[in-house]
């Protein structure tokens, strides 16, 4: 095991907040910080901005310039090792003189996984990797569950009164949750890389399914300019085909895929249900459109085939501060379970006041059948 | 209004902490703490610790002993002026020689309201009232609101799914909710005057309703001791006299109040539903049975009527971490409504994990109709 000094840690902390700025926009690319010191002192520093624009390595090498001669590096993230829309990091390491370079961790996808940590080392710089891995896997969740399994990270988003109910049985259900909590969804929304929905849901509300970035909250758009704005893409299940160009969903920016069993951007089949297979379009949406990260903003159907199919890492569920009574819609509808070993466990991951209402998240625990 | 010095805060505050060291025991008497000091000395200090035991100006003035003379005594609470079980507490602390006394708060019976603190007066003593007066108020919610409405202070307890089913539709629920969870019942338990639930409930778990002092969590017991151990008054709702000697409530110690409409401890009358008068039933156990605080364990019925009938003072919602389905039971049954105006609004106070599961603290809004 490699040992760490103080100020290894300190710099790496450094480069892991200067990789969270990107958390907006990198989207499908991971977010990456990078911090170039010589001796005790920083002479660069980056973080990856926008995919196509240059990695968190190159800003920082820029920026030292000269000085990158005999340096450190620290890099949340196995630098890269293959010629896409930008030359291999590594390689940009070596050119620029580097001594050393200590990564967070490796590479999240098996095919190039320490790739890049051989080519630096082949070329005499001393690596090291493991420093705050942990810290580093949380920058990326959705990226690294891409790279390990070809599907993407899936974030159920459900709101409800207290006791369980998304509207009365005439369906009425506007505003359950507060204005704070709708604006908490657009930070959600903003970090996505696809925003999931159905083509019930866009037509109830004329739903544009966009982030609107006067509804961020301000401690968000402090950091996150109007102008570097990232639309996610939507995504609308919509097995009959409804949708049609008229829609608030068409007149805004950002791409629009619909899923369907044919003449969609995404096909997939139905199931003996006539439900859309929801297992092929993640994992369609994941292979062929780079999709990391899908935040889901449907109704109970898609919810409850979503956490039945496993298919969701984590439900964040906003209560609003009401009792509606039991005769309403629920959640997740019916599911038909006769004995309490059935019910799905999940684990509270957090819980807190969001204005007046709370919001949990949690993730589904898998069952051992 | 009068001034006090940062040394008078201190004080106070600590016959605060006093006071509260009697939360498990007092009832139905308030929790009042007392303290009494000569300069910036304590000589004396105590606290109520049980009903027909002495009050806390008493401990406190035994505890000073000669000391008392010309010192001044902060009191939670204004010092009661009448004979009852003890003698008047401003009697005392005249007789004892003390120069000054210091109230957070006026005695909430508006009947008697003030007449301590004119029996000092009269005998020459400076008397301030008000200081932490909120934290006073916090000291005792359930007898001021008793003394002040004649109606106890009810807290409706209820525990379901994270989609707020309390059981599956075949009625299995055990268990919804986490030992830890249980635990932190036993705590609400033990502070109240009464636990109310209904045969039913009794019946089918044979439910003793008591306090269980070895399920307390460890920082409960360390400050409660076994053998002080109080047991709430249990009240069951038997509209259709179903109870009997055989059962375990009856085997534990501590007084069983059953509610009926003839034949029973509390009589009150049914309505057309054919359900005992909830309202008639609290005013009857504030009124005639002394009981400040009810902890309410139920089911969805009287939830319902409790809930509709504007009686609760605090709902305390279990959530445990589960996916039930929503055809199961719900929380508090079907309310009928029909416009997102009726719903029931409740204010959230606090939520925060119980072991695995959450626990929220509501009030109840009053609808302005």
């Amino acid at each position: 095991m490699p040992t760490f000094t103080p100020f290894d840690f300190q710099m790496m902390s450094r480069a892991i907040k200067l990789a969270q700025r990107g958390q907006f926009t990198t989207a499908p690319n991971p977010n990456v910080g990078c911090v170039i010191t010589q001796g005790e002192t920083i002479v660069g520093e980056g973080y990856h901005f926008r995919a196509g624009q240059p990695h968190a390595e190159v800003h920082a090498l820029r920026m030292a310039g000269e000085r990158s001669q005999g340096a450190t590096a620290y890099v949340t993230l196995e630098p890269c090792s293959h010629y896409g829309r930008t030359p291999p990091c590594a390689e940009g390491l070596i050119n620029a003189g580097v001594a050393k370079v200590i990564c967070a961790m490796q590479d999240p996808n098996p095919q190039v996984s320490g790739r890049g940590i051989q080519m630096l080392r082949d070329a005499g710089i001393e690596v090291q990797v493991g420093l705050l891995e942990q810290d580093a896997y949380a920058l990326n969740p959705a990226f690294i569950k891409r790279m390990q399994t070809g599907m993407p990270f899936v974030q159920l988003k459900m709101a409800a009164s207290l006791d369980g109910q998304t509207a009365l049985a005439n369906g009425r259900s506007q505003w359950i949750t507060s204005a704070q909590a709708r604006h908490d969804v657009q930070v959600y929304r903003a970090k996505a890389g696809a925003v999931l929905s159905t083509s019930q849901t866009v037509l109830a509300d004329n739903a544009s399914l966009t982030v609107r970035w006067a509804e961020l909250p301000q401690g968000v758009q402090d950091t996150y300019a109007e102008q570097d704005l990232r639309q996610p893409v939507r995504v609308v299940l919509d097995r009959q085909q409804q949708l049609h160009q008229q829609l608030k969903l068409y007149a805004a920016d950002g791409a629009v895929l619909r899923v369907a069993e044919q003449d969609a951007e995404v096909c997939v089949a139905v199931n003996k249900e006539g439900q859309l297979d929801l297992a092929q379009a993640l994992s369609a949406l994941a292979k062929q459109h780079n999709i990391n990260h899908i935040w889901v903003e449907a109704g109970a159907t898609v919810a409850k085939s979503l956490l039945q199919q496993q298919l969701v890492d984590e439900l964040i569920l906003y209560l609003a501060p009401k009792v509606m009574g039991s005769d309403g819609r629920g959640l997740f509808g019916a599911l038909g379970l006769t004995d309490m070993q059935q019910v799905l466990d999940v684990k509270i991951q957090d819980c807190r006041m969001v204005g007046p209402d709370i919001r949990i998240v949690a993730t589904p625990q898998l069952k051992d059948d």
